[in-house]
Protein backbone atom coordinates (compact mmCIF):
# COMPACT_ATOMS: atom_id res chain seq x y z
CA UNK A 1 0.00 0.00 0.00
CA UNK A 2 1.29 3.43 -0.81
CA UNK A 3 1.02 5.96 2.11
CA UNK A 4 -0.19 8.99 1.86
CA UNK A 5 2.18 12.12 2.03
CA UNK A 6 0.74 14.19 4.48
CA UNK A 7 3.40 16.83 4.32
CA UNK A 8 1.46 18.46 1.94
CA UNK A 9 -1.91 19.99 2.09
CA UNK A 10 -3.86 19.53 -0.29
CA UNK A 11 -4.51 23.18 -2.00
CA UNK A 12 -0.23 22.62 -2.01
CA UNK A 13 -0.45 19.69 -4.20
CA UNK A 14 -3.13 21.10 -6.24
CA UNK A 15 -1.02 24.04 -6.43
CA UNK A 16 2.57 21.86 -7.80
CA UNK A 17 0.76 19.90 -9.49
CA UNK A 18 -0.73 23.11 -12.40
CA UNK A 19 2.73 24.81 -12.33
CA UNK A 20 5.04 23.90 -14.84
CA UNK A 21 8.82 25.20 -13.29
CA UNK A 22 9.95 25.64 -9.80
CA UNK A 23 13.51 27.53 -9.06
CA UNK A 24 16.03 25.23 -7.50
CA UNK A 25 18.85 26.79 -5.09
CA UNK A 26 21.91 24.00 -4.13
CA UNK A 27 25.48 25.28 -2.72
CA UNK A 28 28.45 25.03 -4.53
CA UNK A 29 31.43 23.18 -2.42
CA UNK A 30 32.82 26.48 -2.10
CA UNK A 31 30.08 28.13 -0.91
CA UNK A 32 28.58 29.93 -3.63
CA UNK A 33 25.02 29.75 -4.00
CA UNK A 34 23.11 28.97 -7.65
CA UNK A 35 19.59 28.86 -8.88
CA UNK A 36 18.11 27.81 -11.56
CA UNK A 37 14.52 27.29 -13.16
CA UNK A 38 13.47 23.15 -13.22
CA UNK A 39 11.12 20.97 -13.89
CA UNK A 40 9.27 18.66 -10.97
CA UNK A 41 6.76 16.17 -9.90
CA UNK A 42 5.40 15.65 -6.02
CA UNK A 43 6.42 12.00 -5.64
CA UNK A 44 3.38 10.26 -3.86
CA UNK A 45 5.54 6.97 -3.13
CA UNK A 46 8.64 8.86 -1.12
CA UNK A 47 6.99 12.13 -0.51
CA UNK A 48 9.38 13.88 -2.18
CA UNK A 49 9.97 16.49 -4.38
CA UNK A 50 11.66 15.24 -7.55
CA UNK A 51 13.46 17.16 -10.06
CA UNK A 52 14.62 16.13 -13.86
CA UNK A 53 16.05 18.44 -16.29
CA UNK A 54 17.99 17.67 -19.49
CA UNK A 55 21.35 16.23 -19.27
CA UNK A 56 20.75 16.56 -15.18
CA UNK A 57 23.88 14.35 -14.49
CA UNK A 58 26.48 16.45 -15.89
CA UNK A 59 24.37 19.76 -14.14
CA UNK A 60 26.44 21.89 -11.83
CA UNK A 61 23.21 21.57 -9.57
CA UNK A 62 23.12 17.88 -9.48
CA UNK A 63 26.98 17.59 -8.62
CA UNK A 64 26.66 20.40 -5.93
CA UNK A 65 23.65 18.05 -4.57
CA UNK A 66 25.82 15.19 -4.30
CA UNK A 67 28.55 17.25 -2.64
CA UNK A 68 26.52 18.43 0.36
CA UNK A 69 22.55 18.00 -0.30
CA UNK A 70 21.77 21.47 0.45
CA UNK A 71 18.31 22.89 -1.24
CA UNK A 72 16.20 25.09 -1.35
CA UNK A 73 12.90 25.00 -3.30
CA UNK A 74 10.03 27.31 -5.08
CA UNK A 75 7.52 27.36 -6.80
CA UNK A 76 5.38 30.35 -7.31
CA UNK A 77 3.55 32.83 -9.66
CA UNK A 78 1.31 35.84 -9.94
CA UNK A 79 -2.29 34.69 -9.96
CA UNK A 80 -2.80 38.22 -10.89
CA UNK A 81 -1.05 41.22 -11.39
CA UNK A 82 -3.89 43.86 -11.02
CA UNK A 83 -4.36 43.24 -8.17
CA UNK A 84 -1.31 41.81 -6.80
CA UNK A 85 -2.02 38.00 -6.29
CA UNK A 86 1.11 36.09 -5.42
CA UNK A 87 1.22 32.53 -5.04
CA UNK A 88 4.05 30.20 -3.16
CA UNK A 89 5.00 26.88 -2.44
CA UNK A 90 8.58 27.01 -0.61
CA UNK A 91 10.17 23.93 0.66
CA UNK A 92 13.53 23.68 2.42
CA UNK A 93 15.37 20.17 3.16
CA UNK A 94 18.02 17.29 2.43
CA UNK A 95 18.31 16.42 -1.52
CA UNK A 96 20.14 13.52 -2.96
CA UNK A 97 21.26 13.12 -6.56
CA UNK A 98 19.79 9.90 -7.58
CA UNK A 99 19.47 7.59 -10.25
CA UNK A 100 15.62 6.40 -10.39
CA UNK A 101 14.78 3.04 -12.26
CA UNK A 102 12.28 5.22 -14.70
CA UNK A 103 13.57 8.68 -14.73
CA UNK A 104 16.88 8.63 -14.96
CA UNK A 105 19.09 10.98 -12.58
CA UNK A 106 17.12 13.36 -10.71
CA UNK A 107 17.55 15.45 -7.36
CA UNK A 108 15.21 14.09 -4.83
CA UNK A 109 14.30 16.69 -2.60
CA UNK A 110 12.61 15.07 1.21
CA UNK A 111 11.13 18.44 2.56
CA UNK A 112 11.89 19.81 6.02
CA UNK A 113 10.38 23.01 6.26
CA UNK A 114 7.71 23.75 4.33
CA UNK A 115 6.34 27.48 3.85
CA UNK A 116 3.03 28.63 1.43
CA UNK A 117 0.58 31.31 0.92
CA UNK A 118 -1.98 32.61 -1.37
CA UNK A 119 -3.27 29.15 -2.52
CA UNK A 120 -6.75 29.26 -1.13
CA UNK A 121 -7.24 33.01 -0.17
CA UNK A 122 -8.18 34.40 -3.62
CA UNK A 123 -9.81 37.74 -2.51
CA UNK A 124 -6.75 38.77 0.33
CA UNK A 125 -4.85 41.66 0.04
CA UNK A 126 -1.59 40.32 -0.81
CA UNK A 127 -0.15 41.97 2.65
CA UNK A 128 -2.05 40.41 4.64
CA UNK A 129 -1.78 36.60 3.02
CA UNK A 130 -1.57 34.08 5.84
CA UNK A 131 1.40 32.33 6.18
CA UNK A 132 1.44 28.50 6.28
CA UNK A 133 5.03 27.28 7.77
CA UNK A 134 5.69 24.46 9.42
CA UNK A 135 7.91 21.91 9.90
CA UNK A 136 7.47 18.16 7.91
CA UNK A 137 8.58 14.89 8.90
CA UNK A 138 9.77 12.67 6.60
CA UNK A 139 8.85 9.02 6.85
CA UNK A 140 11.35 6.79 8.14
CA UNK A 141 13.50 5.45 5.92
CA UNK A 142 11.86 2.00 5.66
CA UNK A 143 8.72 3.59 5.03
CA UNK A 144 10.34 5.55 1.61
CA UNK A 145 11.03 1.99 0.14
CA UNK A 146 7.84 1.21 -0.54
CA UNK B 1 28.51 61.21 -15.16
CA UNK B 2 26.65 57.74 -14.83
CA UNK B 3 28.82 55.16 -16.37
CA UNK B 4 26.73 52.53 -18.63
CA UNK B 5 26.51 49.69 -16.99
CA UNK B 6 28.20 46.69 -19.33
CA UNK B 7 27.70 43.90 -17.24
CA UNK B 8 24.62 42.84 -19.12
CA UNK B 9 24.21 42.64 -22.52
CA UNK B 10 20.97 44.78 -24.01
CA UNK B 11 18.65 41.61 -24.49
CA UNK B 12 19.63 40.90 -20.66
CA UNK B 13 18.52 44.48 -19.69
CA UNK B 14 15.11 44.38 -21.82
CA UNK B 15 14.43 40.99 -20.81
CA UNK B 16 15.11 41.71 -16.99
CA UNK B 17 12.63 44.99 -17.77
CA UNK B 18 10.24 43.27 -18.66
CA UNK B 19 9.69 40.64 -15.85
CA UNK B 20 7.86 41.27 -12.72
CA UNK B 21 9.53 38.73 -10.58
CA UNK B 22 12.37 37.23 -9.89
CA UNK B 23 13.58 34.35 -7.33
CA UNK B 24 16.67 34.90 -4.90
CA UNK B 25 18.29 32.01 -2.74
CA UNK B 26 20.02 33.12 0.26
CA UNK B 27 21.72 31.27 3.20
CA UNK B 28 21.06 30.80 6.73
CA UNK B 29 23.97 31.29 9.14
CA UNK B 30 23.51 27.32 9.65
CA UNK B 31 23.91 26.99 6.20
CA UNK B 32 19.89 26.46 5.90
CA UNK B 33 19.43 27.45 1.82
CA UNK B 34 16.09 29.44 1.37
CA UNK B 35 14.75 30.83 -2.08
CA UNK B 36 11.36 33.13 -2.71
CA UNK B 37 10.04 35.03 -5.10
CA UNK B 38 10.95 38.66 -5.53
CA UNK B 39 10.73 42.16 -6.82
CA UNK B 40 13.81 43.63 -8.56
CA UNK B 41 15.35 46.45 -10.41
CA UNK B 42 18.26 46.81 -12.29
CA UNK B 43 20.01 49.83 -11.20
CA UNK B 44 22.20 51.61 -13.99
CA UNK B 45 23.94 53.64 -11.59
CA UNK B 46 25.16 51.20 -9.30
CA UNK B 47 25.04 48.18 -11.97
CA UNK B 48 23.27 45.95 -9.31
CA UNK B 49 19.89 44.29 -8.86
CA UNK B 50 18.40 45.94 -6.35
CA UNK B 51 15.16 44.03 -4.51
CA UNK B 52 12.69 45.37 -3.11
CA UNK B 53 9.85 43.71 -0.90
CA UNK B 54 7.13 43.67 2.17
CA UNK B 55 8.45 44.33 5.24
CA UNK B 56 12.46 43.95 3.88
CA UNK B 57 14.38 44.70 6.92
CA UNK B 58 12.39 42.34 8.91
CA UNK B 59 12.67 39.22 6.30
CA UNK B 60 15.18 36.33 6.86
CA UNK B 61 16.56 36.72 3.51
CA UNK B 62 17.59 40.40 4.42
CA UNK B 63 19.52 38.80 7.29
CA UNK B 64 21.09 35.80 5.69
CA UNK B 65 22.09 38.72 3.25
CA UNK B 66 23.74 40.92 6.33
CA UNK B 67 24.93 37.96 7.75
CA UNK B 68 27.09 36.28 4.58
CA UNK B 69 26.58 38.25 1.83
CA UNK B 70 26.18 35.12 -0.05
CA UNK B 71 23.34 35.41 -3.11
CA UNK B 72 21.85 33.94 -6.09
CA UNK B 73 19.43 35.44 -8.44
CA UNK B 74 17.47 34.26 -11.33
CA UNK B 75 14.66 35.56 -13.45
CA UNK B 76 13.19 33.28 -16.37
CA UNK B 77 9.83 32.41 -18.00
CA UNK B 78 8.30 30.15 -20.10
CA UNK B 79 7.89 32.35 -23.79
CA UNK B 80 5.96 29.25 -24.66
CA UNK B 81 4.91 26.22 -23.24
CA UNK B 82 4.21 24.45 -26.82
CA UNK B 83 7.47 24.64 -28.17
CA UNK B 84 9.51 24.61 -24.83
CA UNK B 85 10.63 28.51 -24.80
CA UNK B 86 12.37 28.81 -21.90
CA UNK B 87 14.48 32.34 -21.22
CA UNK B 88 16.35 32.42 -18.24
CA UNK B 89 18.81 35.13 -16.78
CA UNK B 90 21.04 33.63 -13.79
CA UNK B 91 23.44 36.03 -11.43
CA UNK B 92 25.78 35.25 -8.53
CA UNK B 93 27.30 37.37 -6.89
CA UNK B 94 28.01 39.00 -3.51
CA UNK B 95 24.85 41.45 -1.60
CA UNK B 96 24.94 43.45 0.69
CA UNK B 97 21.67 44.18 2.96
CA UNK B 98 21.63 48.44 3.36
CA UNK B 99 18.94 50.86 3.29
CA UNK B 100 18.06 53.06 -0.26
CA UNK B 101 17.68 57.09 0.86
CA UNK B 102 14.62 56.44 -1.88
CA UNK B 103 13.79 52.67 -1.51
CA UNK B 104 14.24 52.00 1.86
CA UNK B 105 15.77 48.57 3.02
CA UNK B 106 16.91 46.86 0.04
CA UNK B 107 19.12 43.71 -0.85
CA UNK B 108 21.68 45.03 -3.73
CA UNK B 109 23.44 41.95 -5.53
CA UNK B 110 26.78 42.91 -7.11
CA UNK B 111 26.54 40.27 -10.34
CA UNK B 112 29.84 38.22 -10.49
CA UNK B 113 28.78 36.18 -12.70
CA UNK B 114 25.73 35.98 -15.59
CA UNK B 115 24.31 33.02 -17.08
CA UNK B 116 21.72 33.57 -19.55
CA UNK B 117 19.93 31.37 -22.08
CA UNK B 118 16.89 31.65 -24.50
CA UNK B 119 16.47 35.52 -24.98
CA UNK B 120 17.79 36.30 -28.79
CA UNK B 121 16.69 32.86 -30.06
CA UNK B 122 13.00 32.56 -30.30
CA UNK B 123 13.31 29.78 -32.56
CA UNK B 124 15.54 27.54 -31.44
CA UNK B 125 15.10 23.72 -29.84
CA UNK B 126 15.47 24.54 -25.88
CA UNK B 127 17.43 21.95 -25.66
CA UNK B 128 20.13 23.44 -28.86
CA UNK B 129 20.08 27.38 -27.04
CA UNK B 130 23.49 28.77 -26.55
CA UNK B 131 24.15 29.18 -22.99
CA UNK B 132 25.59 32.93 -22.53
CA UNK B 133 27.56 32.24 -19.28
CA UNK B 134 30.53 34.71 -18.10
CA UNK B 135 32.20 36.24 -15.58
CA UNK B 136 31.27 39.86 -15.10
CA UNK B 137 33.82 42.43 -13.46
CA UNK B 138 32.37 45.38 -10.84
CA UNK B 139 33.50 48.62 -11.21
CA UNK B 140 35.55 50.02 -8.28
CA UNK B 141 34.61 50.90 -4.94
CA UNK B 142 34.80 54.59 -5.85
CA UNK B 143 32.47 54.54 -9.25
CA UNK B 144 29.93 52.68 -7.15
CA UNK B 145 29.53 55.64 -5.76
CA UNK B 146 28.15 58.02 -8.44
Amino acid sequence: MVERDTSFTQEELAYLAGQPLGRIATAQPNGTLQVSPVGFRHNTATGTIDITGYRMAQSRKYRNVADNGRVAFVVDDLASVRPWRPRCVEIRGRAEAVVDPRLGPIIRIHPERIISFGLDEPDTDAHSLTINARDVHQPRHGAERI
